[in-house]
């Protein structure tokens, strides 16, 4: 048993948190999260107020919070109201000032989780009053400032929060997929890990079958951080946000090459349509991060859970003892 | 006590690697290293047979090991027959093609480490016949490919050797600084650590007290992935290759216009080559890595040792039970 501050400020049995990831957790994923004993959180994402309805109203019954894309919640600000109105289990914010949004969820009573990707966002969040930081490393998939990783972005957060805001809890995040994460991640000074690529590849997760199939198949150096997504699908990110995705005919064309990609928009963003349709992942975005090299099947999100748990467990020395810990 | 198969394999007491940093691990701080029961290894670097004797010679009786950087080996290939006169405890090999150095080394009944920094060139360490990979994610200090993190590289090579050479020793490295480091690269699969910065931050490095000091006031957000030192040198580094060291108004200047600074050499150069004479490192590199953020004093290398070990054997369960190592 992996009992951390985490599980008891949650009041949940693993300290395994979903993450919100856009479209990709819905009610089916985040709810079986916390059946197992961990919790989930409905990736709220660009915002899209029927989709959050409709899971939101999925999952009732079950225990989930909501997470959003913060410059894209600052321009539908009634989302975060809407949200609150479900009584989520926690609010987590990312990319952007969170300060705006921290009274509103904190006044609902509602804990506050606030993504960071430097020890300079980390200080931000907890100026702004975040329950739990979660300091998620560039091998994460998906956006992220890029410019730090897991393994030492963690014990700086740790010393930081332990000097300033003791209270505060802490997540490691960014390449978590298996118990050995989850260990290290309690290891280097975390209360537990926010996991998004190991969820992505379950049965319950909104993503399609096909392109599960082409991440299992795909090993740990087959993903690049770049921003030619965001240029072809216009998103308006800050500019120090990139994200990580799978290498492909695409980002091997244009990755290094934006200013020639802009220049021919037009054509670059109907192929994109195109293969997105086509599900063509030559072409079209998979969003993954570093960890997908040990994603080798699709199985139920319980049993990532359970799994994972159990094994950090083991290795923590808080299990049954198992040769194979440390012992060759 | 943290007893794996590296401590086993090489009779040492802590699962702790000096890294040989170029000129920075002399013989005063790899002999430091091993009398606190880790192992040393004398930084060969770009290759001085007579820095490389004397060092030999200044450690003699102590059981230390060398490493050097391929490429650079590759046109001085007598040094390697040098460091093999001497008996050392370990040959590792980072930065190029193992390949045609592996069997002198073996030959002559030596362990060869062969530093890593993808799955793809793993996967080429144990073709070579590697008896220990060094698996370095890009939070590393100095060269590296930095397109992979200590926290995804470790457990996929971990898998890896399990897969093809199950015999094989695994070193993590990358960011690991502290007790916490060293409990989570061995909690991912690794057999011991690889530990730079940390050591180039003690008194025995060969490291300027004035450089040293200027770390310690750094942070973990405070260093880049750039080539802007190597075209500045004039150094020939394989294109796939950069290095990590503090952000300056040197990097921040030509970092992502290097064809600037192509254009601009002699200038730029004899700008450099002042600042490293009057230690200016507002212009001058100072290789670090991202663990710089958790050095915070310079201390006695011996004093890196225990400290690390202790700590990290609390985490994983294997030391006298403490409070803090799960719970707050």
């Amino acid at each position: 048993m992996l009992t951390t501050r985490l599980t008891r400020a949650f009041g949940i049995e693993h300290p395994i948190v979903l993450a919100p990831m856009d479209l990709v957790s819905g009610a089916r994923l985040a709810t079986a999260v916390t059946a197992a004993g961990g919790l989930g959180l409905i990736g709220g994402g660009y915002g899209d107020a029927e989709w959050l309805k409709r899971e939101f109203a999925a999952a009732a019954g079950t225990r989930v919070g909501c997470g959003f894309i913060t410059w894209s919640l600052a321009r539908r600000p009634g989302l975060l109201d809407l949200a609150l109105e479900h009584g989520p289990a926690a609010v987590m914010l990312s990319f952007g000032d969170p300060a705006p949004f921290a009274d509103p969820v904190r006044s609902a009573g509602v804990p506050l989780l606030c993504q960071v990707h430097t020890l300079e966002q980390a200080r931000r969040a907890l100026d702004a009053g975040a329950d739990v930081v979660v300091a998620q490393g560039g091998e994460a998939g998906g956006h992220g400032v890029g410019t730090r990783s897991t393994f030492t972005l963690v014990p700086d957060v740790a010393d930081l929060v332990a000097d300033r805001s003791p209270d505060t809890l802490l997540l490691g995040a960014g390449g978590v997929t298996d118990g050995r994460g989850l260990a290290a991640a309690l290891a280097l000074g975390a209360d537990g890990v926010l996991v998004g690529t190991r969820f992505w590849a379950t049965q319950e997760a909104g993503a399609s079958a096909r392109a599960q199939a082409h991440a299992v198949a795909a090993d740990g150096d087959a993903t690049v951080r770049t921003s030619v997504y965001d240029i072809v699908r216009r998103y308006d990110w800050p500019a120090e946000y990139n994200g990580r995705l799978l290498r492909n005919r695409f980002t091997d064309r244009w990755h290094g090459r934006e200013p020639e990609l802009d220049a021919h928009l037009p054509q670059a963003a109907a192929e994109f349509g195109a293969a997105v349709s086509a599900e063509d992942f030559d072409v079209a975005h998979l969003i993954v991060g570093e960890g997908v090299g040990l994603v080798r099947d699709i199985v139920p999100a319980g049993d990532v859970v359970r799994r994972m748990a159990r094994d950090a467990a083991v290795r923590l020395g808080r299990g049954a003892p198992r040769k194979a810990a440390l012992s060759g």
